[in-house]
């Protein structure tokens, strides 16, 4: 097996671990769950003192799991699609044979054994849930110990770290992650995986319904496992409550070729290095070649009125996620003083020194942002955009009496758009900047979840990734 | 004092027990909040052997509070108008003094060292948090030990028992109460409480956001403590997650005449008892004597359609509920397999037979119901109906091999339509029926918890409560 050494990414030679491809294999006898998970422990055994992806691994439960699902697909009665495929979980979410540590002090030991909604749904869909991967603290920024494994010098992102990573190292072939802002989109961008971060509400978060801009969605190594995990959960566990949850095929959407798409700048724009724009706009040449037609801020007042309502994101988000989860966060430490780091109890005190007033005054914005988004649906299939601001940043730490870096797992700026419009967003590894990965996104209307899956797959198959140097 | 007797209530006679008229005599020392506690305490001691409200007291902790929220008061420092108040919290709210036991045997010992948002809220508004009350289990329908304060042959209501019966009794002036169906509105009318079941997500649920048709509310003995109760969380906790949160007054809203009245009949109308419509018809007769309009179904087609729409309010409600909680009560069955009741099983049975689109099919009719609410602001004030379907019946108990009596804690049909609309409720104890109270209720429409206070103190100070034999 090649083993990936640093920033030699190229997303025209990388070949992703992927998992339904395999399942024809399963039926006539030639492999077996059992014998695919064994090649992931191998994997992490060789790649994971570097990468430090996990946090926790059950390999006895995994591999009692692959046998249950060797003998299904066997006697022919696989559970779903799904049946045998090894999962990682993001140790925000609940397992009940591992523990649930949050990457937070306050939670080292915590240890409920119940199952988040969508660990129970994979379970019942057959699949080998083995392992909890490193979370930043609390979803938050105070980032984890794990490597990009394209550049162990650079962060994987965050705050889904070690599911990001453990995609992109080919440990397993899918994981699940959460965002809030760019939790999921992010990671999975700076190290070249496929994801989706659903509609809001679109996965039953369990237990996690915290705040109201989270998301539960998928990581994995192409498009075709991307669907197929997040429909198993949706199809058993539905959506969040009140919400009637991901709307789509029982399989994998057609591939489909967009006719207009929006590009969309952010206020990430200007700051982009030279290397990822040009990569982006050459990218944006081979769609126009297709045939496709490209609306940009200068074309059009709706377009540029979304910029407009966008540009403030940080601010909004900022102080809505902040205030949902102030109380949370006060509970967690005054129960242990010492429980959360020094970034986490910064945000804490911004959070508490907000007013009532000031949370409803940017879920108003956020509505009027939400309008804007709603507003282009008949301009466009869908809107293209950046998934992060170019290839992953060098992270070495946190220095002893300096100030803490503003965003060690990156910044979130192409991220918070999809999070605060509740619009689906599908990461497609499309460009590669300097040897590492770069991620170009999709973003729907409201539920259009599926129609996004259906685009990107075209995208995947149809557009040659970009290579700049 | 005074203590009740069996089936002598008589609402223009009973006194409650209230704390906002104590607040003068803490300014000017003729009274301590320590000194109120004792009386509570007192109380307690006589009434609780029958009354049997509280699952958890912590007498040690409340007067440590007590003695605090004196040495305010006295120093004129008072963090808010309830500072001192004792107040008791219903047994789903996670409290970090004592444990959070759910009614359920899955919970027997749970002890998460935290506070639930309303709880942190009251606390920091000064508030003595000092018992845990009975609950059904898990906010369901079956029944703790609580009897009614006023014939303990009788059901004091569910699923917040103990939080109706602990006011009913005079041992505290406020509980926090929940509802998803009935579970406020109903044991509140059964015992004679005023309380608040708010606009969906006016009051933060902190760590309970499990189901898209849950609230937290406040009992009282009067309307003044209800809403100082429930403005001092919103103030300092604000609502659910992506809520506005509970709009209002920082002190209660002035009493208001109301011009016009929607009267709902609800499915519930035709098994009414006689005696309980007669005095029904005789407080509706005194408000058009107080120069009031009434519109009901037949006087009006808007108002027959929201009829049309809620008649079937029970099976929509428990479509909905019954799927949002089947996840977590599949983790907790399977966790504690002897945990949970029959009733609860059997209704987890139900869930369990479920698709996701039955569950959409629900989502629907209730989204179209809130439709046809929404549509008759125009025509009145607010609406006026039943709390109850008449007294609380007697509960005696389960028969070993016969089938499990359907509703042992009443019939939610009163109470369905505003939790379904997700509008905000008052009870009002206006009826006497047989020496029982009998709730009467106001429904306004989203966002109107404020306009519905001060009708319904215009009415507790203007309309002379209906008793009937």
């Amino acid at each position: 097996m090649p083993l990936i050494t640093p920033r030699t990414y190229d997303p025209r030679e990388f070949k992703a671990l992927t998992f339904h491809d395999a399942v024809p294999r399963f039926r006539d006898g030639t492999d077996t769950p059992r014998a695919y998970l064994e090649r992931c422990i191998q994997t992490i055994q060789e790649r994971e003192p570097v990468v430090k992806a996990f946090v926790v691994l059950n390999e006895e439960g995994a591999r009692a799991a692959a046998d249950a699902s060797t003998a299904r697909w066997k006697a022919g009665r696989a559970l779903s699609p799904i049946d045998g495929m090894p999962i990682a979980i993001k140790d925000l979410l609940e397992t009940k044979d591992m523990p649930t540590q949050l990457g937070c002090e306050a939670a080292r030991g915590n240890f409920p054994k119940r199952d988040n909604a969508g660990v129970w749904a994979v379970r019942q869909a057959g699949a080998v849930v083995f392992g909890k991967t490193v979370t930043a603290e609390l979803g938050g920024s105070q980032p984890g110990p794990t490597t990009n494994p394209f550049d162990p010098a650079c962060t994987p992102g965050g705050s889904s770290s070690g599911s990001a990573a453990a995609v992109a190292a080919r440990m397993v072939p899918a994981a699940l992650g959460t965002q809030v802002g760019g939790s999921i989109i992010r990671p999975a961008a700076f190290c070249g995986n496929v994801a989706l971060k659903p509609t809001q509400g679109a996965i039953n978060r369990g237990e996690r319904q915290a705040t109201s801009m989270s998301s539960h969605g998928v990581h994995a190594g192409c498009i075709e496992d991307v669907w197929q995990v997040a429909i198993e959960i949706a199809s058993r566990a539905g959506g969040d409550r009140g919400a009637p949850g991901l709307f789509g095929p029982t399989t994998t959407p057609a591939a489909t070729q967009p006719q207009r798409l929006i590009v969309l700048e952010t206020s990430g724009w200007p700051a982009l290095d030279s290397a990822s724009r040009a990569a982006f706009e050459s990218l944006l040449e081979r769609l126009r070649g297709a045939g496709i037609s490209l609306l940009r801020r200068g074309d059009d007042r709706y377009v540029e009125s979304l910029e407009v309502a966008i540009a403030n994101a940080s601010a909004i988000s900022n102080a809505i996620t902040g205030w949902e989860n102030r109380w949370y966060q006060r509970n967690m430490l005054d129960e242990h003083p010492d429980g959360l780091s020094a970034r986490a109890q910064a945000a804490l005190a911004r959070a508490e020194a907000m007013s009532l007033d000031d949370y409803r005054a940017a879920l108003g914005s956020r509505a009027a942002a939400q309008q804007r988004h709603a507003a282009l649906a008949p301009l466009a299939d869908a809107i293209i955009m950046l998934s992060c601001p170019g290839p992953a940043p060098l992270w070495p730490g946190d220095r002893p009496g300096e100030p803490l870096a503003p965003r060690p797992t990156g910044d979130s700026v192409f991220n918070l758009p999809s999070s605060m419009l509740f619009a689906p967003a599908v990461t497609m590894p499309l460009l590669g900047v300097g040897g590492m990965p770069v991620g170009v996104q999709l973003m729907g209307q409201q539920q259009e979840d599926a129609r996004m899956i259906g685009l990107a797959r075209w995208m995947l198959s149809q557009v040659p990734p970009v290579v700049v140097r």
